[in-house]
């Protein structure tokens, strides 16, 4: 099964065909050119360089949050548009959960994706790495790092950090004594790779149904409701 | 300083555009399309998709060897043609050095990259990686992996294995009961990202001083001269 996948949750962008969780191809850029005008180039671009059309491709996976409201849009908008288009279906995962797979390989440590989400947040969840598959021990969340550390204070096991959140948490880890990872940096920011590894072996559904997940609620919407 | 760097030593194939040491934009392609048709392709998306041209560009970087013969003489002789159409310098580094870079990160092992050189021989080296750089602890060579194991018999330190023959070696440190681990997917295949890092620091030379570094005599030359 061929998979496109596309991920433009943060500061990064990147487009990946996999085929039956090998990687095919990736395209990956994190240059500050906005989403909206790299994420389907990079996907157009990949495909023809492989000698391949939308018409080879079994389904489209996104990361369908959490992260930035506008890099969600554009990817989920994205997708609906290459589904609706070339009749595909489409997998919308989560953006944390894809970037666990970034982990994968460390089967010693609790594996933490982790993305500022300002305001003394971070989105993050937990797995674990069982040689396998993943095996998801927290929800998507947005917590505090009091709260992380809190949770790590109990658990003595090392984390390993991904994401454009990693670095505030694994800083905060060593000042407090606890054990902690940082991804390298081809591993650090999200990837369409993750994207596809988090679709494989979930059921494809209507592009229509697709929605992002944004776990918060933005600006203009707290504001109008009277929330900090 | 903006290094483009190629990547064409073993089965996959890439281009990459890093500044300072931050990777920028990745494209990277593992399809079984020969690297004739697709290396010099992706490098012209990459710069096209990032709106820069070769004259934005300070320096080419390539993986010169070891390697397959023809995937290194496509990349040798595509930076060569990169550095004299846009009279750019070339740097060329060790095809190994630069897997060892998917390494970093791991801080409490051997990194070593392994590929596959048929005969019963590995292509390797020995790095450690201290926090910001490699560190060399062996040399380019191609040895048996009764000769690796042999090695690290003596030296009761976990091996952390990247390359198309990091599986082979991997499963024979498992065997013989050494401790070893095995680079991620996405790690696990040579990167340009990887001869940028290699790259960085090293003093640019003119493009046609760049020569393949083979390390073993071809099938050809081996015959000719009567060796087995």
């Amino acid at each position: 099964m061929k998979i496109l996948a596309i991920e433009s949750s943060a500061k990064a962008a990147s487009a990946a065909l996999c085929e039956d969780g090998n990687l095919i191809s990736q395209y990956f850029q994190a240059s500050g050119l906005t989403h909206s005008r790299t994420l389907l180039k990079m996907a157009e671009d990949l495909l023809k360089n492989l000698e391949l059309t939308l018409s080879d491709v079994d389904a489209v996976a996104v990361a369908r949050g959490p992260g930035s409201f506008t890099g969600l849009r554009i990817g989920v908008a994205a997708a609906k548009g290459l589904c609706w288009g070339a009749d595909l279906p489409c997998i919308g995962v989560s953006t944390l959960e894809a970037m666990a797979w970034q982990g994968a390989g460390h089967a010693d440590c609790v594996i933490c994706p982790a993305m500022d989400a300002r305001r003394g947040q971070i989105y993050n969840a937990k797995f674990r790495f069982d040689g396998e598959t993943l095996r998801r021990l927290a929800e998507d969340r947005a917590i505090s790092l009091d709260q992380l550390t809190g949770e790590a204070k109990k658990e003595e096991i090392s984390y390993f950090f991904i994401g454009d959140g990693a670095k505030l948490c694994y800083n905060r880890f060593l000042a407090e004594g606890l054990p902690a990872r940082l991804a390298p940096e081809p591993l650090l920011l999200q990837t369409a790779w993750g994207v596809a590894m988090a679709a494989k072996g979930k059921t494809p559904e209507p592009g229509c149904d697709l929605t992002p997940n944004y776990l918060r609620l933005s600006q203009a919407e707290r504001e109008r409701l009277g929330h900090p």
